[in-house]
């Protein structure tokens, strides 16, 4: 009846399986985004963090090897959530000039959602003595934090204008 | 053939029906993590912040007062994922050390979406030249910030060497 007490290196465990997967989703969705942009803004920040998160799924790999287990994605209803929002974006505002707006906005809520996790990941790591781990962690975070910038950056600059259709001569066709 | 092409006011729009249905997803939850809660302080988080979402959700109806349409929800698969996975955690860490753990990284990803999805949509009401939506918005950004930073110190303190399993008194009952 009475099960193993579940602790925090099986919850660290757990999730780092759940972002394995996100990251993953992540790298597969991507090229889509660069793909669907309209900006060339958008297009070179979505190949520059596919790049990035190749490097992110090898970290984690190197932290599973920390704890001795396997690499081992787990579904993570959150990420399949998000992307499928994205996805959305993708069809209902194709040819739309509010379409790279509401792409950067996906984005950010994909950043947004790693950026918890491995804020949560690190305090985890940390907790348990993880160090090596911890730092690998930490890596990542500011990457996801550097990217988050980024996206907001380039959506004062050029998106949002061109999205209140003020500049919409290629639309009027 | 040739659709209407969607622009920013659109996007806004569709957004905030994202975030009202999320709101209210995360009102009828909360209560769910109070009663999951182990910990008095995460028990009572929830309970403050059930407060606060009730009055976001108000301010929601006044930026679609703004713009004179009526307030809708629309399905936002984001956070239909996002407390997905905190209801995995309260089934498959119930009665563990480490469930008020999971509880609060879960709270704390539901924050991150909604500070992404506030942040967006406070830079695309003053791109409209929606200032009073943009100041409602950004009221409810800084709770949402608020209780992000109320969070990781509930963490930080009592739950995570209670994780551990260092202090299972109660539980080797």
């Amino acid at each position: 009846m009475a099960k193993e007490p579940k602790k925090l290196d099986q919850l660290f465990h757990d999730t780092l399986k759940d972002i394995y997967y996100a990251e993953k989703k992540i790298l597969a969705t991507l090229p889509k985004m660069a793909k669907a942009a309209q900006s060339e803004d958008l297009k070179s920040a979505s190949e520059k963090h596919r790049g990035e998160t190749e490097g992110q799924i090898e970290r984690l790999e190197q932290v599973f090897e920390a704890i001795e287990k396997k690499p081992q994605g787990k579904t993570c209803a959150a990420i399949v959530g998000i992307t499928e929002e994205g996805a959305e974006i993708m069809k209902e505002y194709r040819g739309s000039p509010a379409l790279d707006a509401g792409l950067l906005a996906a984005a950010q809520a994909v950043e947004h959602y790693e950026i918890s996790r491995y804020g949560t990941l690190i305090a985890w790591a940390e907790e348990l003595g993880l160090d090596d781990a911890a730092d690998l962690l930490k890596e990542t975070l500011e990457e996801e934090e550097a990217t988050d910038e980024a996206l907001t950056e380039i959506a004062k600059t050029a998106i949002n204008q061109e999205a209140e259709g003020d500049e919409d001569e290629e639309e009027d066709a």
